[in-house]
């Protein structure tokens, strides 16, 4: 039999479907299980969106230009510069989803060998891109107890060779929730121009900041144009993951060239799919400030919960619709094994993600799980109920 | 300025796109362009798929599974059973168009520094695919006098070497037209068997063979399937090249395990692309008759046409809707734009895409064009006639 290729074989099995058979066979035998595990938003995807794609009046489904479609380009940098972003349409590159942005970007900058370094825990997913483009992914250790913050810069220092090529953050974070601040990027600017390095900055989470925190985005900063690289995507904005659209942002305009060839290669993004994220751009604030209190109202009631918890610990998060807990047990890999395989309270369980799949560093985070408030506050009560006695009788629980 | 990647650097820009900005000219001076260099079929697409897109009914646009939605995978495999290909489902990963199909078999059989055989002219993105895996296309020579027939395979057994992973085709091919035959299909067999090779059959154009072809494809061989990788896609079997749905089948567990890691790294292909491709599975046969009539009528018009013209050759391809034709010129890149920029008659002018761009070799090719029959015969009339002009009329004409 002809061989895999060696990237083929590295490449990582997500660490999240590890657990779906277990859940699967939990639903078979009755229970009803709670996916906390996903990121998968309950969340009505806006009528402005889904009325354009049911409205499409094309007759020939034709590519559209690699870059994609120039009226959704220019829509796409008015939303942006309504954000402060001071970008040309030609500065955007539309993509199959921020997934493909992220592929591109990795593909573009960093040649096999060479290094990219992202603050752990991160988007599991990173390592697969990363992995794809035979690059090393350096982590570098954030910390539960600072809620994720930033890891100070003379720790990156530490991590850069001369194959760093690129640091990688998600702002705000999957799966902390952590939404970085405007010192933390400047300082993350001045190590990026000091050593000539790529910040990729994935913004998929950008229209999910609570509390009236501000979003920064390195595009904010004077000064990074040539280094900054934007991933974005309309999945979690609009709510609309399976649309498979999302762009990547370049003021450099060498790397915006490459990018292009690899978009080239690939024809284009669809057609539907652009017309419809055009039209969303269109979606009222109020659908916004309507996501944006449900998702905040869901935080609150899911962090407080499992504070409440004895020996659980969580921080608040600015943004996204993740948080990481440590909880008071031996293992999360088998925890979350065991509480879908041996448990149920209620004929209930819940699916939670182990956070060991964001940590690149081998036996660190074994204690946290990630959980997303992507289903309702009551759904969130009675799994935080479930998780509290599971946690009561797992076997492998230990005293904190 | 940070560096942009080996690969990035090494990637080849579109070789179609060259001639844009001078078509475009031309279009500006009021002339009428033929389009004759692209793919993009000018057919529409069946009511049915179409329809299925306006009646979507999900109000959240979600994630599908990331190897495709199982009852569209299920439809899949009824498709290709009745076209004697003996699969199941689960051999099947539905990509965003044959383009992603063709990057993850390339990123999962090829290491960097590996070699895939390719018989050219061929689609000029496999270039791109192949570069992005930092593999080595090793292009092999068809030739017109044989109308691309393939290479004898004491010539495929010369290029054979310890890094040789896959042998690729088109069939029908892009951009020659040429259907393979079975005796063909089987000498391949033969030697991918001898050397452990992988055989990938780009199959986008199956539906397109006349003259009552039969269209033949290494499912159909025995003891070859842990090497057969098919790429397949909507886009032209059903004039739906935006809906950026294909697929990547194979029977080799290994390597299929190995793809789908590739494919949950990126998620999942659009959710509205699939229920519109599952729909258009149940195209009546009609419309592919009436397609398959009409694209023979152009064929003919267009190969008849070319061949009339003093001192061009074309030989009568079994399918797809290309042509590669001999000009009686000294270079088609200079030919192509010259008659874009200095030539019109009836204020008309065609657009052509030079065949260099689908040879791998230098100085090959250099008086050949790749022809698209994606317009309707009068225009090809026109175009033909616009060709004959431009051919007496430009300064680098040679006589063969
Ligand atoms: C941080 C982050 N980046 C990128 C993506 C990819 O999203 P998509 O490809 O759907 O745009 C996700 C999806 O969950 C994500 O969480
Ligand atoms: C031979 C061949 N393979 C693959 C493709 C890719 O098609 P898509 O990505 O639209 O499925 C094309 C498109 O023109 C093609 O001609």
């Amino acid at each position: 039999m002809p061989e895999i290729s060696k990237r083929g074989r590295d490449m990582p099995a997500s660490p999240i479907r590890k657990l779906t058979p277990f859940a699967e066979q939990a639903k078979k035998e009755g229970k009803k299980v709670y996916h906390l595990n996903i990121g998968q938003p309950d969340i009505e995807t806006p009528e402005i969106m889904l009325n354009a794609l049911k409205n499409i009046d094309f007759t020939i489904w034709a590519y559209t230009p690699s870059e994609g479609i120039a009226s959704y380009r220019e829509k796409l940098a008015a939303y942006y510069n309504k954000l402060n972003y001071r970008i040309a349409p030609t500065d955007i590159l539309v993509t199959n989803g921020g997934s493909e942005a992220l592929t591109i970007a990795v593909q573009s900058c960093l040649s096999p060998g060479d290094e990219i370094i992202i603050p752990e825990p991160f988007y599991a997913n990173y390592n697969g891109f990363v992995c794809a483009a035979d690059a090393v992914v350096r982590p570098i250790l954030s910390y539960i107890e600072t809620g994720f913050a930033l890891p100070p810069i003379a720790e990156f220092e530490k991590l850069i060779t001369d194959r760093t090529r690129a640091i990688a953050i998600c702002n705000p974070n999957n799966p902390t929730g952590y939404l970085y601040s405007r010192e933390e990027l400047e300082s993350l600017k001045a190590l990026c121009l000091k050593y000539d390095l790529y910040l990729f900055a994935d913004e998929a989470y950008r229209e999910f900041c609570y509390d009236s925190n501000t979003f920064v985005s390195p595009m904010h900063l004077d000064g990074l144009e040539q280094h900054v690289v934007i991933i974005d995507t309309v999945s979690k904005r609009y709510s609309a993951c399976g649309a498979r659209i999302g762009c990547l942002i370049t003021k450099n305009k060498e790397l915006y060239h490459t990018a292009l060839k690899f978009a080239q290669t690939r024809l284009s993004p669809s057609l539907e799919g652009q017309i419809a994220a055009e039209a969303a751009i269109d979606t009222p604030d109020s659908y916004f400030e309507a996501v944006s209190k449900e998702y905040t109202a869901r935080r609150n009631t899911l962090v407080e919960g499992l504070n409440k918890i004895e020996g659980v610990f969580c921080a608040v998060p600015g943004g996204a619709f993740y948080v990481v807990a440590k909880l008071p047990i031996d293992n999360a890999d088998k925890f979350c094994q065991w509480i879908l395989e041996e448990f149920s309270y209620n004929n209930e369980t819940v699916m939670m993600a182990p956070a060991t799949g964001f940590y690149s560093t081998p036996n660190v985070g074994i204690n946290q799980v990630r959980l997303a408030y992507v289903l309702k506050q009551e759904d969130l009560r009675n799994a935080l109920a479930c998780l509290e006695k599971a946690l009561k009788a797992y076997p492998g629980r230990i005293s904190i």
